[in-house]
């Protein structure tokens, strides 16, 4: 029996009937050679055979005096967690999205181990889907694509890989931290280093309360309190909107070196450029730019070991119509927020992410509902694997995450690397966020117009 | 702005994680003559046309100053209502009882509309199903399955039928009031009939406590009582398992005929015979009868208006392995229940009914478990339509009820006639109840000892 962190236990907490603390990984695959029309029958029969989980698959959460604690779930019941499920036809990407929505929807069951796996027929071309969920007081988004790579191989010959629930866990000195790629997981592991106990969470609304009023009267923060209301800033709702599609990082890095920019920067002027598009449609483009938060690599001296992950805060240029201007306003805020951290020590550093997470913190705890606003849009650009991988012979031909919204932050976008590949996931609220799949649209709009702008003949 | 009456409002506060308040009805469609594989792509694409929901279709909850209305839902977004689902191959029936259940299992959401229609295509045999799930706060299941079969044609040449969600509403004088069921319904009625106000719960719970303490001592009242603590009566937890099936009510007869048996009272024999088979299975068989929530028919005199619905208990005989003796105990203990309701007058009947009810209602209204059961399961049979029905050409196969478990109610069976079938439909908490879909065989047994026992050469 092993207690939950503290961290761990917040997911928990926080998770309400509209707002579901689970991720999700969407894998697409192409069918081996020379499979037959009932590959993925045999697939999902073979999965059944590995019904003995290992952990922390087969562990479920018991209560005890209030605390929270992992326990081996002795009625194991296999079909609950992997489902063998079909598209309707034509069986296009739209039906595999539509799907993958319906059921990130879905509360997980808390009496079982908190993870669902979910293999998908019927995807045109010769394709199956995986959409495996995890709850986050599990694993975090990205151990979990990480988990579900590493059941992967480079090699197409190689046969018998386990699924991930039946993969041998790792050795204790291999498990390495959560990287804090999203704002949940970042809050969760600031209160950790801060010291902070999360058991008396009004305590530390409190404490981030007060050095929020501190830094509303000291003029060196005041940057950080521009981001406009928003439509992407309401409250959620339970159904959600998934959305992703693959480009090409050739196309990213083309543009890049027309605007001496990063692919980083390339893709928040690609996401700017998408939401003003967005947001016009919905005659809701604020005046000020949009900001978003985006978790950035600092390189800092060797008394921290190597990189490290901060959050900035990006300036989406949404206030200006013209692409190259835009992306030279993006350029510029994601330097000046570099230079800023490069100058910091590394407890100044802590101090100033609290501050940009202070009033979702604030929101995500106590339910109130600030009148500011630090960011409106969460967007995580993580580095995916360099090679092809395979799944005893499938091709994975795609790897989208599908990650949290949550109350006043209802759209996450979440970029994976994959090979030559970009993949942009989109998760948001449904009701919040309508007619959120159209973004799709808008990111190959803003992609072309930026190449337009950079005399980049694409097509 | 029309607010929720205290019943209605009722399953809103009963409904929790584990304990879902949405009832469902699962009807199975044959494709009309000269139909094309094409034909349930083109007949979703038909049905998406009725974007314009009808009262109450159109209605979502509003929440002001602590009390619920129905309000116009001025989002309504069909997509999220009506799904275009598929099954996996083969496509057996198999298949579509684990997607059924899967879907039981979601909590719906509360932000909408709270209905949901699901078509799904693949079904082996040139079938297609639909899957109906509405919160038993918006219609009860019986009503919502009387829904179902209006929306259907007699005439297999009627087309441009209407789906459920845009049907003119019935007008006011036509609407009939729902008939009491099930168990929570029921409690509903009553709490209603007794002119308690449900608004102070705590209240009624004493009430009833007061009205059960005063039974105790009454031993007109001891028997009732009587049932023994089982597997069904476990808390629950929130996954579904579903499973269905028809037979020919022509063999049920024939078996009452050789007992001298209703129909009612052969089907009580075929569950006794199922649950004694299965609780064997699971190790779990109380050496004391199974008593059953029945809910049957009994005529009044004139001033009562006609039949009446009351709930009886009926002594299933699980402790008696042979069949012929299990029939007799049942036979006995239904007609026993009914010259006792023959005796009683009306407010006699409706204290009655409210005792039985009152562990399990204490138990949902409060949360405490009593540790005396006054039945074990709930068993409906209910009368549906006479005449084989279609819709827009598709002749209805088959139409089964998917009903709602309860804390220490784990098994809810409910049966439904058709022409010249009777359709069993089991809705259970899926970890509480491991394996249930057995059920299906052992009903199968249930019938084939009878038939044995009767001397019937029915195989």
């Amino acid at each position: 029996m092993t207690p939950l962190s503290p961290s761990d236990q917040l997911f928990l907490w926080l998770e309400k009937r509209q707002q579901p603390m689970h991720v999700g990984g969407l894998q697409l695959f192409s069918f081996p050679e020379g499979a037959g029309p009932k590959y993925v029958t045999e697939l999902a029969e073979s999965l059944r055979a590995y019904s003995c989980p290992q952990a922390p698959f087969d562990q479920h959460l018991v209560s005890k005096f209030g605390q929270s604690y992992w326990e081996t779930d002795t009625h194991f019941d296999l079909e609950h967690h992997f489902r063998h499920e079909a598209l309707p036809k034509p069986g296009r990407i739209r039906e595999l999205l539509a799907r993958v929505s319906a059921e990130h929807s879905n509360l997980m069951d808390r009496e079982r181990p908190l993870w669902e796996v979910h293999l998908i027929e019927g995807v045109r071309g010769k394709r199956f889907a995986l959409y495996s969920k995890m709850h986050h007081s599990m694993i975090d988004g990205m151990s979990g694509m990480r988990l579900c790579m590493k059941a992967l191989s480079t090699d197409p010959s190689a046969r018998d890989l386990p699924p991930i629930w039946a993969m041998q866990p790792k050795k204790k000195q291999e498990q390495s931290k959560p990287t804090p790629t999203d704002l949940i997981s970042s809050l969760a592991q600031f209160s950790g280093a801060a010291g902070k106990q999360l058991s008396t969470l009004p305590a530390v609304a409190r404490e981030i309360a007060k050095s929020v009023k501190k830094a509303k009267t000291d003029p060196n923060y005041v940057s950080i309190f521009q981001a406009p209301q928003c439509l992407l800033n309401e409250p959620i709702t339970g159904s959600r909107r998934f959305a992703a599609q693959s480009y090409p990082i050739e196309r990213i890095k083309r543009i890049g070196r027309a605007f001496d920019a990063t692919v980083n920067d390339v893709v928040l002027a690609i996401c700017g450029s998408a939401l003003r598009d967005y947001l016009i449609s919905q005659h809701a483009l604020p005046d000020q730019p949009l900001i978003a938060q985006v978790p950035v690599s600092i390189r800092q001296d060797d008394s921290i070991g190597g990189n490290q992950i901060a959050m900035i805060l990006a300036n989406l240029g949404t206030h200006i119509a013209d692409p190259s201007n835009r992306i030279e306003v993006i350029k510029a805020s994601v330097n000046e927020a570099k230079q800023r951290f490069k100058q910091m020590t590394p407890a100044e550093l802590l101090n100033y992410t609290a501050l940009t997470m202070a009033p979702s913190a604030l929101n995500i705890l106590t339910g109130l509902a600030p009148k500011w606003q630090t960011f409106n849009v969460v967007i995580s650009n993580v580095p995916g694997p360099k090679e092809t991988l395979y799944w005893n012979g499938a091709k994975l031909e795609g790897m989208y995450p599908v990650s949290i919204p949550v109350d006043r932050v209802a759209l996450n976008i979440t970029l994976l690397s994959y090979v030559d590949q970009l993949e942009f996931g989109f998760t948001a609220c449904r009701r919040t966020l309508p007619s959120m799949q159209r973004m799709l649209d808008y990111v190959e709009n803003g992609i072309h117009e930026l190449e337009v702008a950079a005399d980049i003949n694409h097509r």
